[in-house]
């Protein structure tokens, strides 16, 4: 019998996706029907995206698992009506387009890039920047894409110190936790990453009390979540000189509305939410194997644990 | 009997590598006489920059070695006077600030970071760049710093050609050598990293010819040398919008004159060769080795061969 697997996304996104889905369905050899619409009570998976039509999964009572095609969960994670399993995006391009971004904004930044791009103006200006290994890197998040990331940096040369929720142990970083770890972790921190996931604890992580524990001068990056930061903190220690600059992708309103005091602000850098973006080949196959997975009873992938919220 | 050592290089460079050179000597327990001027038939090894005074090497009759401060040695291979042993800068700081800068400008011609970094007009440009697997980037040069700067961009996920003047093995790189190779290295480059030496083959490598054989769009990144480039060509293949961009550190002359074209050329980034800096306290030990190991009977570290010109 084959599976009913319901397309619950925008439909401009079912133009990109069809082909991926079906192409990774035939290569793991699953029959299924696949549609943007069919009776709730007919569908055993959903590729489901947090800004689709569906927001009450009450009729869908056949249900196996929501599978989502975003990272980010928190539009959906605290759904009380979603009672079966959840699991996030956790592909390939979005973990290397993500490491991409954020070693090469480091990079820019620990190299001074902006001057020479912005300032063509036939002065020879020498300045040699430090070796990134006098260079200190602080990654908050140490999920997969954190995790990613920090290797990454790492391996250029960074000394790297990566902080979580929950201690972890990253070979070649230095792993911190809770309060005093995130004190330590800002403190030490020439340019920082943000790559934590969204919750009611990481909401307004950076607030002022935080970003004046950043050395003078300190650099920011954020690809993960806009919330993250307090942005009229930001804006005021951007203001008074003590963060010397901060390269943001995401925002709490996307696209970032063009009066907004980011974009004209000189030290920051807007990027339109591209740090980590869904590749369909990638991701199809991400999604497709869980099918799979669930036909053949075995366990998901990239769960997500509900009672963290991620 | 204490080792005599020269230190040939301008007077300031004195003043920086004073200190570090004899931190070195002591900390391999080597006790010398380390000044900027001797007597020449009592010079043991000279401490040399090209741009020395020294320029005839035969009063100096009881020289073991010239340790050359620089990288390159262009200035000093072809010197008849120069009968002993030639040794070139090649060190830590060196390798590991070139792996930096390359990686760091790849990324920003990968990323498009310039239409972000320079227009911040609050439109939202959402355009998503290929990953680096799909990026093929062609270095030229696998001496030591195009293996190292060639291993850091496949560890990134870049497809990396490298080609060399001989047939060499670098695990993850497809080494290519001879003309066709280089046709071949030329016509798959979507970025272009220039590290060869600087020889009578390889000035003007890069002339009208070899420019035409890069993918149109293609994006030229040169740390090398400057006359690698033939720069009345590559300003036509700019013009033509043949070349997306060229980042430039090195030039024939250097500081790049105000007037000179490039700085003012909409696809050129100039910066004020600062990708590969020697740091004195890396260098100095690199140098103090070499004495080291000429007093022990050892064989010198780096050695040129003159008769390849590098």
């Amino acid at each position: 019998m084959p599976v009913n697997i319901l397309f619950a996304a925008r439909p401009e996104q079912w133009k990109i996706y069809e082909n991926p889905l079906k192409s990774a369905l035939s290569e793991v050899g699953v029959t299924a029907n696949l549609a943007l619409d069919m009776a709730p009570d007919a569908v055993d998976y959903m590729v489901y995206a947090p800004d689709s039509a569906v927001q009450d999964f009450t009729p869908y009572t056949r249900l196996k698992a929501v599978l989502n095609l975003w990272a980010g969960v928190e539009n959906i994670v605290g759904n009380q009506t979603l009672q079966v399993p959840l699991a996030r995006m956790v592909d390939h391009g979005l973990t290397q387009g993500m490491v991409e971004w954020v070693t090469g904004h480091v990079l820019r930044h620990h190299l001074g890039m902006d001057a020479h791009i912005t300032k063509q103006d036939g002065v020879w200006r020498k300045t040699i920047p430090p070796l990134a290994e006098d260079r200190p890197v602080t990654v908050l998040g140490l999920g997969v894409l954190g995790q990613a990331c920090s290797k990454a940096l790492s391996c250029l040369g960074f000394p790297v110190t990566g902080w979580g929720r929950r201690q972890r142990d990253v070979p070649g970083i230095t792993c911190l936790s809770g309060d005093d770890g995130l004190r330590a972790a800002l403190q030490s921190a020439e340019i920082l990453v943000l790559l934590l996931p969204l919750t009611t604890e990481t909401e307004n992580l950076l607030n002022a009390e935080r970003l004046a524990l950043l050395p003078k001068g300190a650099m920011i990056v954020n690809p993960g979540r806009g919330p993250l930061i307090d942005d009229d903190a930001l804006l005021g220690a951007l203001d008074a000189g003590h963060i010397a600059h901060a390269t943001l992708d995401v925002f709490r309103v996307e696209p970032l509305p063009p009066a907004h005091p980011y974009w004209a602000h000189p030290r920051v850098t807007v990027t339109p939410h591209i740090a980590s973006e869904t590749r369909p080949i990638t991701a199809a196959r991400v999604i497709i194997e869980n099918v799979r997975r669930g036909e053949a009873g075995e366990p998901f992938l990239h769960l997500v644990d509900r009672s963290k919220g991620y």
